[in-house]
C-alpha cells in the first residue's frame, strides 16, 4: 500500500482542483493506496512538513472540486533554491511518501525534474509525475495544457459580451486586458469576438512588439465604421523599445516588475490623443478563475490528467509529466502520454507569431487549434439591429 | 389594430433583451397588433426615424434574446433637450404609432413622462408606458429593478472566485472594481464572498466618503490575519473631501468626469504605503454583459416587465412605468403593478446608510433582500486547505 502526496504550485486554473479530483478518485479506486496527502499552499507545505491528510474526505467533498476554483489545497509562487530540495526529501521520508504528485507549469516541472533526480541519488523509492497546469498554455511537447480552454472559453465569451455592449452603445472604445505576460494564447481566444458579433476587434498579443502610433491609427480608422470597437491586449504588450506598455512601476520580490494598467493606458491614450472616449476593463484573475466559463473539454481533461497521473507512479512510472495528444479531425479527440520532465522543465511554447496577421488580427489557424478546447455551445446572438 | 414602438434608453443590462422579448411576445399573442417597431440605437433612431420592424422578425430570433447581452436594437446616452420632444412626436405620428415603451432607468422615466404629457396637450392618441431597466437598482417605489438581480449575482459570485484565488495564493491583497457611480447597490453585492469563502472581505459603497489611512490601516489589519483579502471597491467611490478617489482626469460630453482607476488607484496606495503586495481587477462593462452569470429571477421579470407594458397599453393604460412589488417571507414572490410617472422620474434610491457597517462592511439585512434577487443555486465550494 502506498502514500501519496499532491502540491499545487504557481497560480491556480478554473479546473486545477478537477486533477485533484481525478487523483484522489483514482487513488482510492486503486486499492493500493494507503494515505492520500495534499501540501498546505504548494512547496511552503512541503517545506514545513504542513500536508492535509485526505484520505477519510468525504466523497461529496471531493466531487465538490469540480466547481471550485483556484487551489482548495493552497498554492505558492516560492521559488524553490538547492538548499530546499534536502528539506523536501525529508518531508517526503517523514510521511513515508512513495508517490509525489506536483500539479504546475514550467516552473513547477523543474522542481518535480530535481526532486525526482535527487530521490535516484540517494536511492530512496519515490516515484515523481508531473501534472501539467497552466491557463498560459506554454507547456512544451503536450498539445495543450489544462486550464488553457477554460482561460480561453473565459477570454473569448466574455470579449463578445463586451464587444456586444461596445456595438450596442457605440459611445467609447472598450479596451480589455487579459492575463499573458509573455504568451498571448488566451488573449488571442479573444478574437472570438469578431466572429461572434458585428463589433470590429483588434488583438495585441506580448509575442509582437506593439508601435503605438500605429496602435492608435488602427483604433482611428476601425472606430470609424461606426460599429463599436473592441482592443484586446494582453497585460505584457511591450513596445518597439521592449519595454512593457504599462505597469505600476513595483517591482516584485523575485525583480520582476509587476504588471498591470496595460488597458487603461492604452484607453487614456486614446482618450487624449484621438480625442475618442474609451474605457478599460480588466477581470484579470477571473480569466482563471470563472466557473461559469468553463470549457467541460477542459474539466473533463483536467480530472483525465489526474488520474493518470496517479495510476501511471502507481504502476512504478516515474520522472515524467502527463502529457496530452490531440486529434482535430474528423473530430476532436485526446488522449495522454508520459513526457520525459527534462524535456518540459523550464520550456515555453510561445505563440505561432505566423497566426498573427497585420499585428493585430488573429488567424483561422488559431481557431481551428482552439475551438475544440474552448468547447461546444458557444452563444448564438440575436442582433436585430443590423 | 395597433403599431406599437419599443426603445431602449442609456446603458444596457444582461437581461434588457429579456424584457423586448416580453413585449414583442406579447404584441404577437395579443392579436391586437399590427406593426411592431424598435427604434435603432434609443432616442436617435426615434429622433431620426431610424425604426427597425420586427413584425415579421422570425420566433426562433426573438427567443434568441434570451441569451444576448447588450442592446439587441442598440441604446444611446443622448440626452434630450426641450427642442427634441417635437421631433419626437413627429416620427410616432409618421409611422402611426398607438404605443411608446421606453425601456430604461430614471433619465428614461423621464423622457417618457414628457413625451406623454406633450402628446395629451396635443391631443394625441398615444400610449406611453415605461419599462424599468437598470443594473444600479436606483429606481424609486419598485421594490428593485429588472438587471439588478444578475449585476448583483456577477458581483456575489465573481468576488467569491476572486476571494478563493485570494486565500489560495495569499501572495497579494486582490482590490475589485465593479460599476455604480452613485449607488453601492450592486458593489453590496460582492460581500457575499464574505459569506461563501474562506476569506475576508473590506467592500466600500458611493454612499459613505471613504477616509484613505483608516482604509489602509483596515486593509492592514485584515490581511495580517493570513487567510486572503478581498476589497471591493465602487468605482464611484469618495474620499473625505468629497472628490472621487481616481478618475481618469477627463471630463465628457455632459460635462462628468469619466471615472476609472479606482481599484488601481487603491492597489497602488497599497503597495506604496503597506508595502504588500495588490493587484486591481475590473470587470467593469462584464458586470452588466455577463450571460453566464444571469439570475434567473431576474431574466423572468425583466420578460415579464416587458409583457406588462404592452398589455397595459393594449387595454388604454398610458403615463405609467411598471413596477415590482415582492414579498420574501415565506419564500419570494414578486408581483407587477403601475406607477405614475411622476414619481420615478428623476428620482434616484440610495442604499441605506444603515446596512452599512464600520464603513466597510455589509449588513445581514441587505442579504435578505437581495439573496432572492441574485436567485438560488448559489456555489458550495470544497475548501480542503481549512
Amino acid at each position: 500500500m502506498a502514500n501519496i502526496l499532491i502540491a499545487h504550485g504557481g497560480g491556480p486554473t478554473t479546473v486545477i482542483n478537477c486533477s485533484l479530483q481525478g487523483a484522489v478518485e483514482a487513488a482510492r479506486a486503486s486499492g493500493k493506496v494507503h494515505r492520500i496527502y495534499a501540501a498546505r499552499f504548494g512547496a511552503e507545505g512541503v517545506l514545513k512538513g504542513d500536508l492535509i491528510d485526505l484520505t477519510d474526505a468525504p466523497a461529496a467533498t471531493i466531487s465538490k472540486l469540480r466547481d471550485t476554483p483556484a487551489s482548495a489545497i493552497g498554492s505558492c509562487r516560492r521559488k524553490l533554491g538547492e538548499a530546499d530540495y534536502p528539506t523536501i526529501l525529508e518531508t517526503l521520508k517523514k510521511f513515508d511518501i512513495d508517490c509525489f504528485f506536483y500539479n504546475g507549469g514550467n516552473d513547477s516541472m523543474d522542481t518535480c525534474h530535481k526532486i525526482d533526480a535527487l530521490a535516484r541519488r540517494e536511492g530512496m523509492d519515490l516515484r515523481v509525475i508531473g501534472i501539467p497546469k497552466t491557463m498560459d498554455n506554454d507547456l512544451e511537447v503536450t498539445d495543450h495544457c489544462p486550464g488553457f480552454g477554460s482561460a480561453a472559453r473565459y477570454a473569448g465569451i466574455s470579449a463578445s459580451e463586451l464587444a456586444l455592449d461596445a456595438s450596442a452603445l457605440p459611445i467609447h472604445v472598450v479596451v480589455l486586458e487579459l492575463m499573458g505576460r509573455n504568451a498571448g494564447w488566451v488573449t488571442a481566444a479573444a478574437a472570438l469576438a469578431g466572429r461572434l458579433t458585428d463589433c470590429r476587434t483588434l488583438t495585441y498579443l506580448p509575442e509582437l512588439p506593439v508601435d503605438e502610433g500605429r496602435m492608435l491609427a488602427d483604433i482611428e480608422r476601425e472606430y470609424a465604421k461606426g460599429k463599436g470597437l473592441l482592443v484586446t491586449v494582453s497585460e505584457g504588450i511591450r513596445g518597439m523599445d521592449g519595454k512593457p506598455l504599462a505597469d505600476t512601476g513595483i517591482v516584485d520580490g523575485f525583480g520582476h516588475t509587476v504588471p498591470g494598467g496595460t488597458a487603461q493606458h492604452v484607453a487614456d491614450a486614446i482618450m487624449r490623443k484621438l480625442g475618442l472616449k474609451a474605457r478599460a476593463e480588466k477581470p484579470g484573475l477571473l480569466g482563471r478563475a470563472s466557473i461559469p466559463y468553463v470549457s467541460e473539454v477542459d474539466r473533463r481533461e483536467a480530472y483525465a490528467v489526474g488520474e493518470y497521473a496517479v495510476r501511471a507512479a502507481l504502476r512504478g512510472e516515474s520522472g515524467s509529466m502527463v502529457a496530452i495528444r490531440a486529434e482535430r479531425a474528423p473530430e476532436y479527440k485526446s488522449e495522454l502520454f508520459l513526457t520525459p520532465l527534462a524535456e518540459v522543465a523550464n520550456a515555453e511554447k510561445k505563440f505561432p507569431s505566423e497566426w498573427i496577421a497585420d499585428g493585430n488580427q488573429i488567424a483561422d489557424a488559431f481557431f481551428d487549434y482552439a475551438l475544440p478546447l474552448i468547447g461546444g455551445n458557444l452563444p448564438e446572438y440575436a442582433l436585430l439591429r443590423k
